[in-house]
């Protein structure tokens, strides 16, 4: 079996992910996992013990040895960078702490237009963060699998900062949209400018693609969303659109706004589970690749239906070149690392389309 | 303006919520609210203070005057009975407690075959639930509008048994339905049957329209909602199909569940906002009414924004008969009270399909 850390570079497993994204004919269907590099690892955690996320993302040597840990177990076809969405609006100002079990937590949250001064309106990638693209370079000299860098999306680290935590029904930035659209756009503004910064740093270097997670977009109707966050997310993939990399757009329960996140600007939208993988192509069109969308809940059943329901989006994705396999949202914390391995085995063998 | 409850019997606004589930004509469009009868009212705030919500649903005196709040305030179209879903599943042995602003907690919640013995396997009305009825009885008396009864669905009521409250992920109780299937098929046997039982004698007490809540259905895949909730569903609906009520099927994040739950057997399919009203009443297909669908939180802005997006749902529904204005979840607690007692006029001097 081949291992990801082994593979060198031109060979299959090294190209998968990026001739996926791109349409391109491929020998196998390429496999990662959002939080991959997480919790559900037992050398993850013995890593992390009594370490605060945002310590952890700020040593580029445990950010490498994270990221590295899940390439270990399993021939995954690409890598993501261990951080946190909340790095780079941490780094502008914003009092961010993660809690365990909990999520990003922001003790002053920015609710009206004086609260917008405590940001700085832009990022200086080596500055504030210099750790991050350290990590970046190190990792290119230790994968023969590709790089994938991330960013929040502007709506979803919004949410985080005006909510001052994660929120289920985003009431307070919603509010903000429509009681106060100058302070809103203003600070759409300064997290669009930061993101396109931080993602630009990301491929200078060395990430491969790069993911935008628009994780709570998914709570707007296809109206508000149009109006409040698309202008804001074309913006952003404009100014990534000069690089040689991959663009992936992801968002949770975003059925209803698949079309209008393909006219954004990415060429891979990534989709939860709660469509069905082919109707979503639909949706995007034929013209972008696709990236999903195993219900990360399957994982924590048996193998039988973990394998059943995988093998389900592969014929759905009916073996047409771009699709990258992928869960439709990050790895639940008490998957057994086991399951996943299987499951990357189960990708690489499964000939899609076949019947 | 009409005040509800000054309306008579007979009256329109006494046939207008029953008319619009038969997809009759209406001369205005019916409205109420999910949680009408709420936190978001300081009349409710004052009689809640220090008294457990469930105590408050166990006293037939309480849940009359609650229920009756909102319609003091505004001219609704229908009354919904003040009470919990959590009821029914408290009779029958669950120890359940409402946690302010968490939500239902279960203590020990059920996770093996072992732990269904600690509930009964069916629910005895008169006994278990009587002060409900009661309460339906009392109401009956003062309103001039239809009293909906309620009941949540079985997956619902399973996910904060087996999860021990609410959940993001639903991850415990999706493991449960795939790696213990006969555990799963027996409970929601059983809360299928208590739900029924539950809301038949709703309807005898007096209930004029019945909603059942599957509020977290839409966290299933289509696949697995067709294995494992549909079916049940199914026995649901017909079990209730001989009652001369309305029966209405909701649920959140369900935009791609709609059309399986119109073939569960309900009437009228409640949608939430993610879907625009036009695009959700085609997958349903037009035998069936639709209620919804403003975001909630859009009442947490201006006024102008509510009544511009709340005329966007109007025309949506285009003046075809079978749509019961409403929001597409329930009202937030944060919501100002005069927010709602002018959308409810909105609703009602709207005409329907004009430009």
């Amino acid at each position: 079996m081949p291992n990801a850390t082994s593979s060198s570079p031109g060979s299959p497993a090294a190209d998968r992910l990026i001739r996926a994204c791109r349409r391109e004919p491929v020998d196998r269907t390429p496999v990662w996992f959002m939080r991959q590099a997480g919790r559900y690892l037992p050398e993850y955690r013995e890593l992390r013990e009594g370490r605060d996320i945002l310590e952890a993302c700020r040593s580029p040597e445990l950010a490498v040895e994270i990221t590295m840990q899940p390439l270990r177990r399993m021939p995954l076809d690409a890598a993501i960078l261990f951080s946190d969405i909340m790095v780079p609006v941490a780094a502008i100002g914003a009092g961010v702490r993660i809690v365990d079990g909990v999520g990003p937590v922001v003790d002053e949250p920015l609710r009206a237009a004086g609260d917008l001064g405590r940001l700085r309106d832009h990022l200086e990638p080596d500055a504030d963060v210099g750790y991050v693209l350290e990590a970046i370079r190190l990792l290119r000299k230790e994968l023969t699998v590709p790089l994938i860098g991330f960013a929040g999306a502007p709506f979803t680290l919004a949410s985080y900062l005006v909510e001052g935590g994660p929120s289920r029904n985003h009431e307070r930035t919603k509010a903000l949209m429509r009681s106060d659209p100058d302070t809103w756009a203003r600070l759409m503004e300064i997290l669009a400018g930061v993101t396109v910064t931080y993602l630009r740093a990301q491929a200078e270097a060395g990430a491969q693609a790069l993911q935008v997670f628009d994780s709570w977009a998914g709570a707007l109707d296809p109206e508000d969303y149009g109006e409040f966050v698309l202008p804001v997310m074309r913006r952003v993939f404009a100014g990534l659109s000069d690089l040689d990399v991959p663009l992936i757009h992801f968002g949770v329960g975003t059925g209803e706004l698949l079309a209008q996140m393909r006219a954004a600007g990415a060429t891979v939208v990534g989709v939860d589970w709660r469509v069905p993988l082919d109707v979503a192509w639909e949706r995007v069109g034929g013209d972008v690749a696709v990236q999903g969308n195993l219900d990360p809940a399957v994982c924590l059943g048996p193998w039988d239906s973990v394998e059943r329901k995988a093998i389900g989006v592969l014929r759905r994705a009916g073996g047409r070149p771009g699709h990258v396999f992928n869960l439709g949202h990050g790895v639940l914390p008490q998957t057994r690392p086991e399951i996943l391995e299987r499951l990357v085995d189960l990708v690489h063998a499964e000939v899609e389309g076949a019947t």
